[in-house]
């Protein structure tokens, strides 16, 4: 007989997590240490405390729950992350934790005796508002002070929020794990994109994760008098800014098709009606799964700001914000993945991730694979955010016969 | 012997008030109802009564300093304002106020009997932080209960702002003067432009001011996944916005050499790296001293937005947030201020305004006109903003000699 998770369970977990920091729209707004989603974590907790599982909070505050097994020296990790983006959705993230504690208790239940431990993770900040994947990189032990100094999201936010959050940043730069205790990483997530809604497919089995720059284009320009200066005597850095968020999209169209890019936000300076803006910073981001050609798009853009500069008679600094590598998923992961939807009859493709996830670091470490499911209209980091409940279902089931699947062959 | 004014005494006032919020680098932040602007008006007011002029502040905050004339039944308006752009520079506006202040000094111990009585003003909100050009507008009588609702600035900061004035609402709407009572308004003020400096000239003769009207474009898309969805699939607002501000451009140059159009500041929304900009707020800003292709350029820019916003699948949203008619200057005060110039030995241009000045609003009820010295580099509505000693020397003896020459008239 095949084991199957506990659908009514599944569900009624699912939905309690939904309600911490529902915006009545469907929707959850639980930035990192928030006290949403520190009632998210809390919530974890408690509930692994009552299936009976050893409940474990790192430096970094990843919360963990362990179905440990007597002479296992490693763990398997299945996780995602309870924090959302502002005002987010609610299976982004808290499909992976449930599921993930559902195959725990599922297995527990079943009475097998496993070579492993199995180990529920619910990593910190994977939406990446504080520190780019500040769970998994401290987990990795690649956190520096120079990172906790300069953190994306601001100092004093970072500060604040490991106040609320019981965190030190002693405890941040100290909670590498040794590798050869880990076994692998699954996780499980909806994909946020409409491939598989559009293809009539249930699973997605991820190949890779996509490589992500970012970087921040200052169009340096000079603040004249919008009604005294002649247009031909300006320096307009809205006009190099502009040029370059036309061209950076015909650039991507044409010679990068597999790539994608994002100006997600222009800055003006002075930003008022009557004077020349002297300064537009621009908020540019592309992704590839494929190394090679991220950094033959990167130097293509910045050659393409700097033309742009030089054409509106404009200054350009170019300051690199984020650089992550494409990570490449582990075959027999996948493979164990693939066997598990197919015994289960349910139809699958292999695809890349669009987005980022914690198992882009953890594949550096460790055999990591991912498992994807339908997202309605690919709408994600939105109230509006989708999935079917058979779907999540699906995904669950299919986390649980990988994670089988895995274990035997340890 | 012609009059002239005391030069040292202006020198010493100029640069007294040069102090009064003085941000180190040669500029001044004093906008409308700081800290700063009230206290360079009190200067104002003190520094009047002690020459013997009597003092008057108005329902909407406009200082005068009156040289009263038995018998007079009009008063001639000199003047300009003292608030400032933030850090802006240290001779917009208030050379003006002080030159009209040592004017009437000049003229009232030169004992001559004048017909009518002589006032200095300092208009509140010139620079239209609040309500555009608030205090002109007032004394015309032109500001409505909805204008104080939703006013340019904010209705919190106006509110705040006319509380530390020692100002109402009430006053602002009861501040309206009888044309009948006013013989005439002259301003000198700095050109703001470089055409002066570029011909080697002392005084702009201004004959006329531009009309301005401003809008906000809100570009709307869709707030997608910047990873996950395909360029093709998205509905970016910020190509809308950034194809309009190209466009606009090469359409100002090659269809309204005569106009100028400026767009200061774009709001994205979200704003974030990681999410497609589904708004895009454009504040744009057009002038032209032509009232019917001020109306051609406007409708003609609202054509090229709907094209973009089209082109890009985006909808627009255009909002009207304020609007000036071009303003003819008085040709007989042209004629006075020439005449001023050339008794004086300096050379002299005519010239149109491209910034907007109260006097755009005098000259709808009395003959008006402006005086231009040069602003070197033609820097303004900054710190480096700047004009030689002997020019404002030379623009307060033509004020002078305007005035006289106007007053005979009487």
């Amino acid at each position: 007989m095949t084991l199957s998770i506990n659908e009514e369970r599944f569900l009624e977990d699912f939905n309690a997590l939904a309600q911490i920091g529902a915006t009545g729209d469907g929707g959850v707004n639980r930035p990192v240490f928030s006290e949403a989603h520190l009632a998210a974590r809390k919530w974890f907790g408690e509930h692994a405390a009552e299936a009976g599982l050893e409940v474990h909070v790192d430096g970094a505050g990843n919360h963990s729950a362990l179905l440990r097994q007597e002479g296992a020296g490693k763990s398997l990790l299945l996780g995602s992350h309870l924090d959302s983006v502002p005002n987010g959705g609610r299976f982004d993230g808290a499909l992976g934790v449930v599921s993930a504690l559902e195959v725990l208790r599922t297995i527990d239940e079943s009475g097998l005796e496993l070579p492993v431990n199995l180990e529920a993770i619910d990593f910190t900040d994977e939406e990446s508002s504080l520190i780019q994947f500040m769970g998994s990189h401290a987990l990795l032990g690649l956190l520096t002070p120079a990172i906790l100094r300069s953190p994306q999201g601001g100092r004093t936010a970072l500060l604040e929020g490991l106040n609320r959050a019981g965190l030190t940043e002693v405890g941040l730069l100290s909670s590498r794990r040794d590798p050869d205790t880990i076994a692998g990483y699954l996780e499980l997530h909806i994909e946020q994109s409409q491939r598989l809604q559009s293809a009539g497919v249930h699973i997605g089995i991820v190949t890779g994760i996509v490589g992500i720059s970012s970087f921040r284009l200052s169009f340096y320009g000079r603040a004249d008098h919008s009604g005294t200066t002649p247009m031909e005597a300006r320096a307009d850095a809205g006009l190099g800014a502009s040029s370059f968020v036309i061209a950076s999209r015909d650039i991507i169209m044409r010679q990068f098709p597999d790539c994608v890019a994002n100006v997600g936000n222009m800055e003006f300076r002075p930003g008022v009606m009557n004077v020349v803006p002297k300064q537009v910073n621009v908020l540019l981001e592309i992704r590839s799964v494929d190394g090679e050609r991220l950094n033959g798009l990167k130097s293509t853009l910045i050659d393409q700001a700097h033309n742009d500069a030089k054409r509106f008679d404009l200054d350009l600094e170019v300051i690199t914000l984020g650089e992550s590598e494409p990570a490449t998923m582990s075959p027999p992961v996948q493979t164990a993945i693939r066997s598990s939807a197919e015994a289960l009859g349910l139809r699958h493709m292999s695809m890349s991730s669009g987005a980022g996830h914690d198992a882009q670091l953890l594949s550096g470490i460790t055999p990591t694979g991912m498992i994807f499911v339908p997202s309605i209209g690919g709408v994600s980091h939105s109230p509006l955010e989708f999935t079917e409940w058979e779907d999540c279902i699906n995904g669950a089931n299919v986390l649980l016969g990988a994670t089988l699947r895995l274990m035997r062959k340890e």
